[in-house]
């Protein structure tokens, strides 16, 4: 019961970062938090203006998406988060956004060339993106499909895996260790994908970053010998 | 008299959302409020800015643009108004931007490309533009003409119509079952508008998105089997 | 005394609203309060953060740009300001800005073409940028020259003159009938060179928008039947 | 004692404009604060969000960017400073960000052209864009060989040099004589980089602004005769 509480306050909390962050209008995207212990997470309820939200309007979901408390309607994305809590080891949070320069980048069905070290603090790769859904998986169920197709696509990435995707022709999903953690991810992808465009802009021939640095930054960051951040 | 109040407070509120939500600078721009039970709307007074209004300015007209209370001019776009609520079933607010991207692509005379689900959620087609309006009506009553050339080029679209729309040249018009759907819908366009100018910078040669994803898209947010957003 | 403290007080408001406006960074920029009774203008003393500006702080100047009162030294632009109130009938504010999307219109040397109504609102013609002023000019009384310069390209224009202008390399003047005119038209020339260019990336080969519309939003607002604002 | 204190204070103040400033999202970017007296400089603690630092979380490093005081792990990027801090003389305070547009410009690996005068008043050339590191410099200490590249690349230019630079594939460092005026040359580089590739943008053909112009606001800011500013 407290435990369900402080799962809907995290999810809240991380929905509420998300707007003051300028990652969503209106009623666009979602968060959620993940509690394995329960098997169960908290998302934010489906089209309800960020400023209206409260913790209590979070809906619990299990892990096939069914409502295990709340008055409301979840999210319409509840199903991908609930195939990406089930394929992904070890993360708490789920994030979706209709960041502006994300989504173009998912709108173009561009991958984000990795051109610098903002990106390779992240990730020692392109940023990737999913193909469009087949038309079959479309008229089936389409939230659950996008999960699949998101773990597919990881799949066939090699290691370290991203904690962000972009899917093609909609937008970018991103997870993380906390809800939080997922919201953050969502804000520095909006900010990669936004600088990768200007760094195209100024020089179209630009090739990308040589893997020493990529390396170096990713290593400094994510390694075994990581110095970034406090111990 | 209390409804009339009613209505003021209305428009007023969702022309204060206008600018709240950085559609507007300045004086730019106007949404009305329309009661079809007394055939009258209220509308932002002509040129006054934003942080100056209070609900008692605005101007209460009827469906051919006379002053029926209110001792400010109203919007000079008000005929364009009266037009929309004559002519579109069921529509309780208009509002009209000046809002960056949309008058750009106003402006390029170019309607906007379906590119991704952002755009399909809210139309399974592209974001119409009117052509230029003829001489001979720019020289008639020019914003009654207005309407019209909105009207017409509705007509000429399949169904479900859109609740946006560019006038080539000048910019956006849009409308929704309350004033402020009117507003959150000029919201929408805006960002649509963006990402998809980005989206072409990023792959200049991306086709519009396939129509089951456009499909799908619209009908689980618009269909009768809906399921996004509370019931 | 009264009368130059008013000034003072205009003039100030003026400059903090240009820094509200977001129409400038730092110590950029400088706008201009002009009491021609007095043939004397209050202007932004040079390279003081807006955020320490106080009323006390303007420098009160004659038309040769002397120090008539105020301890500090007035912005290093003062002549040009001079200039202009000599030169265009009938003004009480300058207002010069870094704004971004003005700024590169400047540095590109190119004149803003017309191509939609929130211009034509303003002006029925481009809105023109100087040539980059001659090496003895620059030599000479640089900001006087640059006051000359603009004088001298308005000279060149038909009726009716614009109220904003582009000093080629460097960046955008405006003036007005009130030192706030003055800012609010450098916020739409801002504006519409933002639009400009978004309109031209999205279709590089747009005509200016025809003459009938652009006469009929300049006349709506400005000509002698304006029906535009309030009375 | 006092002295450090009031260190840790300069440099929290400044890493808390370049926040204010919109320079940095999150845990990105440090500045310091340097006493030449007890050659010890105060930086942020690496990897902290802005909303959580206090003074007393600065820390306190020699120039050898070992710790002399606080709990804390300071920036990751420490010895670049250090290196600077040795290198170029009467600079008090270095700042690092990864502003979106100078961060553009450094992943395209192309100098700043100088186009207006708003840049002609920070320097009268581009601004510079060091090489990429070799992969030696970067498997060896990569902070301090970063901090030697921009050493290097500064010994090359001619007289005056800047106090911002580009580290290629990476971002911008800028310095000063207090760490509140690198963190404003942080701004000012921003606003440059955005301007300058605007102005591309619109005319990709313009040339480099004409030298009797740079030297003229160059000289009216920073030269002998300079009477931009308060005296």
């Amino acid at each position: 019961m407290s435990a369900r509480h402080d799962l809907k306050v995290a999810a809240w909390d991380a929905n509420m970062q998300l707007q003051q962050d300028g990652l969503v209008i209106q009623t666009f995207g979602n968060v959620s938090a993940f509690d394995p212990a329960e098997g169960l997470f908290a998302i934010k309820p489906s089209g309800v203006p960020y400023a209206h939200l409260k913790p209590t309007d979070m809906v619990v979901v299990d892990l096939d998406g069914r409502v295990v408390e709340g008055s409301r309607r979840p999210s319409s994305d509840t199903k991908t988060h609930a195939v990406l809590y089930k394929g992904i080891p070890n993360i708490r949070g789920v994030a979706h956004t209709h960041s502006t320069h994300a989504v173009a980048w998912a709108q173009a069905q561009r991958s984000i060339p990795l051109l610098g070290t903002t990106h390779a603090d992240q990730l020692p790769a392109s940023i990737p993106v999913t193909p469009l859904l087949s038309d079959s998986a479309i008229q089936g169920d389409y939230e659950e499909e996008t999960g699949k197709l998101i773990l597919k696509t990881l799949d066939a990435l090699p290691q370290p895996h991203p904690q962000m995707i972009l899917v093609g022709g909609h937008g970018p999903f991103t997870w993380g260790s906390t809800p939080m953690q997922a919201v953050l991810n969502s804000g520095v992808l909006e900010e990669i994908a936004r600088m990768a465009l200007l760094t195209l802009q100024i020089n179209p021939n630009i090739a990308p970053l040589k893997d020493s640095l990529v390396q170096k930054h990713f290593q400094r960051k994510h390694g075994s010998g990581a110095y970034y951040g406090q111990k």
